[in-house]
Formats: C-alpha cells, sequence, structure tokens
C-alpha cells in the first residue's frame, strides 16, 4: 500500500502531489490550481472526482495524471465491477485528457490486470496495480535523478559559481509521484551540496513554471530565478546557462519530442550556443507506435488560457485579469515537436540515450513498430 | 507646425501617438500605459510633463520617444533659454531613458539647431525642429512601408490564403509618429487589397503585443491572431508563417540587431524553417559607434516587471497580480541581440539591404567607424 514511503525529496519539502494513506481507500491530492499562493490538499474519494479533478486540472503532469487515474479506477470497481462498469469506468476517465500518454498506459494497464478476474476482487487488485504504477514511478524519479546527477557531474564549465540548469514548464515532483523527471537530478544535486542555479521559465500560457516549478524550488530553497520564456536565447549567448533539462509529454521512436510550447526554441537556443539539451524521459512516456513527431497531434487549448492570465492581487485574492482587448482572438498551442537532431541526450530510468538507436536499446523488450 | 497632416493610417485608426495641434504650443500624446482596455490622452505643457511622460513610459517605442523628447526640450526653453537652461533640459530629459537610442540622437539634434542662436528665438527654433524631426519620422514610416509592401508582394508562397506575417513587440503606430517601423508594410498592404493576417507575439514582460500590436490591429479590422512568445517556433515549423518583421532598438555596424527580448529566437526558429526574417530599421537607429551587437549594453529593468501582470479584471478595472510566490526572485532583460547572419534583410527607408555592406552602402553619408 502506497503511503509513499521512499519520497524523501517530497517529504523533506513537505508537499506531495498524490498519496494514500496507509489503510484507506481514497487519495489525497495538491490542488495544483492554487498553486503557489495557497497549499490545499483535496480528497479524491469516487471516481467521478478523480475525473473532476484530472479534468480541471487540479493535477496535472503525465506521470501524476496516469497515477491518478489508475486510483480513479480503483475507486470506480469499489462500487461497482462488473463487465460492463470496468468499460465504463476506463472510457470515462480516459476522455478526461485525450492526448495524456501515460493516462492511457496507466487505465490500460489497470484493466488489463483486472479484466480477467472475478468481479469481487477487482477493486482490490485495482487499487494494488495503481500502488504498483506510482511506486514504479517514485522508483523511475529516483533512477533518473541518480544517472543525471552523474550527468550534471560531468558537464564541463568555464567558471566558478554554481552550475546554471535551466528548465521549462514543470517537470518536478508536482507532476510526478515523486522526486520529478528533469527536476529528479538537481534536487538530487542540490542534497548533496552541489551548488545549483536553475532558471525557471514561467511557460505561457499557463504559467508552469512560474506557478510550480519557482514554488519546487522555493520550498527546497534551491537558488533558483524566473525569467519570461523568450529571454532564454539571451542568456544562453550569454553564457549563463551550462545545461537545459526539459521533461517530455510523448516521444516518438525516432527520437522526436513532444513536449510543452516553447521546448522547441529553448532546444533552437542551445543548438546555436553549445548547450547541452537534455529530454528527462521515463520509459511509460515513448510512443512506440509514433514513427516521428509528425505523427503527434498536437493539443489546442481554449485562446482564453493565452488572453488570461490569473494571479494573486495586492489584497491576496487570486484573480484573472485580460490582457488584450476584446477584438483580438488567440491561438493556443499547447505543445510543440523538439525534432531529434537538438537533442543532446535522453534521460531515462535506464541512463543517458545519446539518439533513438541507443534509446531503443535501452528498452529492447519495447515493440518498436 | 506639425498636426500629422500626412498621417493617413493614423488618421483612418483615429489615434495618433504624439500630436500638436496647429497653432499651440504643447503636445497631446496617447497614454499607452492604458491600452487596450481605455484610449487616455494625455497633454503635456511643460518639459517636466514630457519627461515624466517618457520615464513612466507613457510613451514608448524609440522613434516616438525621440520625438516627445524632442518637444519636452521646446517647452522647456519656452520658459527658460539661456545657455545653463539648455544644458540642463537636455540633461534632465536624456536621463529619462538612458539607453534609448533615438531619443539622445533627437535631443542633440534640437540642441545642435538652437545653440548658437540668441536665447530669445531659441525656442521657436527648437518647436521647428521638433517638427521636423516629426515629420521626417512620418515620411521614414511611409518609405519604409512602400518598400516593405513590395518585400511583401515578392514573397513566395506555396498555398492560398493571405499572407501570413508574424511580428514582436510593438513597432507600430504607437512606437512612431506615423505608420510604424514594422507593421508600415502590413497597414499598407492591408489599406491596399491584399489579405494579411499578423500573428502577434504578446512580447512578455510588458506584453506590447498584447496591449498594443494587437489593439493597432483591431483597430485597422486587419486579422491578426495573439499567440505566447513561444509558440513562434512551432507555428513556423507548421509552415503558418510566410515572413518575420521585427523593429529595433539599435542596430550595429555588423548588422547585430538589438531589439526587445525574445527577437533572437524568433530569428533562430525563422532560420530552421527558412522563414524570411526582416528588420524594419529607420536610420536613426543605426548605432554607428556600436561595431557589432557585443558593443550594446543590454538594459536590465526591474523582475517585478517579469512577476507581475497587468490586465482588466472581471469589473473591467486594470488590475496587477503576482504570479509567483514571494520567495522567487526574478530577472528582466529587457533587449537581445540577434546576429546578423540572422537577418534576411534590413527594411530601411532607402530600400531593403541584404546584409551590413549593403546597409552601409544605403547610407554612405554616415560615419562609418
Amino acid at each position: 500500500m502506497n503511503d509513499n514511503p521512499d519520497l524523501v525529496g517530497n517529504d523533506r519539502a513537505r508537499y506531495c502531489a498524490v498519496r494514500r494513506p496507509a489503510g484507506v481507500r481514497y487519495i489525497e491530492v495538491l490542488d495544483q490550481r492554487a498553486l503557489p499562493h495557497a497549499v490545499e490538499t483535496q480528497r479524491i474519494a469516487t471516481v467521478d472526482a478523480a475525473a473532476t479533478a484530472i479534468r480541471d486540472m487540479v493535477v496535472r503532469g503525465a506521470p501524476l495524471i496516469g497515477a491518478v487515474g489508475a486510483y480513479g479506477f480503483a475507486l470506480g470497481l469499489d462500487t461497482e465491477a462488473g463487465d460492463d462498469a470496468l468499460a465504463r469506468i476506463h472510457a470515462l476517465l480516459d476522455a478526461t485528457r485525450p492526448t495524456a500518454m501515460n493516462l492511457r498506459w496507466a487505465l490500460d494497464r489497470v484493466r488489463a490486470r483486472v479484466v480477467s478476474l472475478a468481479p469481487a476482487i477487482r477493486a482490490d487488485a485495482a487499487w494494488a496495480e495503481a500502488d504498483a504504477i506510482v511506486a514504479e514511478d517514485v522508483s523511475i524519479n529516483a533512477a533518473l535523478g541518480r544517472h543525471g546527477l552523474a550527468l550534471l557531474q560531468s558537464i564541463e564549465r568555464n567558471r566558478d559559481g554554481p552550475l546554471n540548469v535551466m528548465t521549462h514548464c514543470n517537470a518536478g515532483a508536482l507532476a510526478t509521484c515523486g522526486f520529478g523527471t528533469a527536476t529528479a537530478p538537481i534536487f538530487l544535486a542540490h542534497e548533496q551540496g552541489m551548488a545549483v542555479h536553475v532558471w525557471v521559465s514561467e511557460t505561457r500560457p499557463r504559467l508552469q513554471g512560474a506557478n510550480l516549478t519557482a514554488w519546487e524550488m522555493a520550498q527546497r530553497d534551491i537558488p533558483h530565478t524566473l525569467i519570461v520564456d523568450s529571454a532564454s536565447g539571451l542568456l544562453m549567448r550569454r553564457g549563463e546557462v551550462d545545461v537545459v533539462i526539459v521533461g517530455a509529454d510523448r516521444v516518438a521512436t525516432n527520437g522526436d519530442v513532444c513536449n510543452k510550447i516553447g521546448t522547441y526554441d529553448k532546444a533552437l537556443a542551445a543548438a546555436d550556443n553549445g548547450v547541452p539539451f537534455y529530454v528527462a524521459l521515463p520509459s511509460p512516456t515513448i510512443d512506440w507506435s509514433a514513427r516521428s513527431g509528425e505523427a503527434i497531434a498536437i493539443e489546442t487549448r481554449s485562446g482564453r488560457e493565452v488572453l488570461d492570465v490569473r494571479g494573486r492581487d495586492a489584497s491576496g485574492e487570486s484573480r484573472t485579469v485580460a490582457i488584450a482587448g476584446d477584438a483580438t482572438p488567440a491561438l493556443n498551442f499547447a505543445f510543440d515537436v523538439t525534432p531529434q537532431r537538438l537533442v543532446t541526450g535522453y534521460l531515462t530510468e535506464r541512463g543517458v540515450a545519446r539518439d533513438a538507436e541507443a534509446l531503443h536499446a535501452l528498452f529492447r523488450e519495447r515493440p518498436s513498430r
């Protein structure tokens, strides 16, 4: 049963994106919409509550919504566990974020685990499988951190001072069940006394960098500085960035990376300035059915996310303000695709792969269509 | 005397960044801090009011603050016009935005015009010189528009539909005394019936794209779409951008371009995708004393501009919200440098120059140190 026993980083920082207290049949999640201005926990005790939490982005981050989806499945089976219910629960959760790779992967995995069992024991098996998914994600994060730490230690630098790491969006503890993916090496390096400084790219439109990643760094007392997304090129040109590490929402078999909008721009700036550019990549994020980035459909979200900005006003209240006039429409692609040629390496739980071939070699047991 | 007689575009759009009504000794400026939510005009009738308007960014945009600075000089001389006053007024205005190229250029020009005159006639001469600076800027804009229109008409495209132009920040009528620099070809193309669509990059942190450029497009009924700054790479990759045109704050003699932060990232994306990248460049923006972009000091502004976002709340009131927690600092470079190799051409009032040598050839009478 998961009570996140080995979440060293999370325990120290006293927050946890998802948690199943020992012995209970519900989960607790951090309401990420309230961060960084308020830390609010939500108890999720029904499948509908789980679906709503994913849909409304109370939780986000590919590995995390996979885990919450799996728990939602178990919650649903607690109420009704026949074959019809099984199909209905899967469909309900799957529809919450249709393009999220890890959600589908986790739901398929729970279904495969329980489908051949008698309905009476399906729920228990689903809870166990969800716990296993969480435990695996925690250990994937830890492995990413170890390999990533070695990577950070190996980066050659021309000057003294902290190692300057740039990241984009949030691929942190708030996006996973553990230490995060892109952040795992940073957290580990900081814990081991290595001097690191993190450039946090704010990540418009939803500001996951400003709202979440900066908050995570502050929670851990890791030196960090917020920048606008388009300042990354200048910082690299000035030699202020030693390495870029980003997460991924989906990686094609040729190594193309689908990640938060703006990742491609950072990869271009890194290449132009000889800055190593790494993608932190738990293996469930690899889409073995996508030959290239062109095969990945880019999610378009509401233009209101561009037109509106949420923050805290002078009186401490959360408030949304409009930045453009009413006659101005907006387009909002949530992700972009970074071609393999711009990626220095893929940081996985089994080590660093320098190209797509090396990535395949690390995960030979997966079907590579 | 300037009553902006030939501001066809501005007249049609019924707004004007700076205006000296016929026969008076004051100017009217649009308060750009209130846009796009309110259109408010400010009357400036003293040198102190002019200095405050520039310092507080009631007016911004290199050519515009040059013009307002020149009028401020005239306003100061209306009160006192001895040699001491002359020096004091120049220093006061020059200090408002110390890195703004065109401001220094305009102030030096007014001073040179009046310094050898008897104090009693200095003010009249300064008003005339300021009017001349405005008139020249209007005609530079018009010339940029004509050359730029020919450029837009020559761009080869692979598909039907409007010509998709991307711009960054605001190099529009609000940044000048006339038609704008980067926007001049767009406005002219639209007026002549050419189908154009403009991708407006919001331009964090101060959102000049969302607040000003989008508003200008809406005023002229020009189809446009707001995007976050980091969406430009993806749009170019998808073939949704036919040409990029940006303004410039300062251009070195080797062709390096200092412009709003994020310009370099767009130039990289344009180069990676074969999209032509043009810099609209009135000649007073060329820094004949800077050999390269490395010689240009990058202005660092308050981190609060990154941490705060201003907009209109649901009740219609202007409000500022904080996007990060209190433990997060921010760094705010206002400009970046785009190396010459990434620039397809320089759009000047004398035509398009393909490289620095061609730029020098267009302006042979200038000292090229």
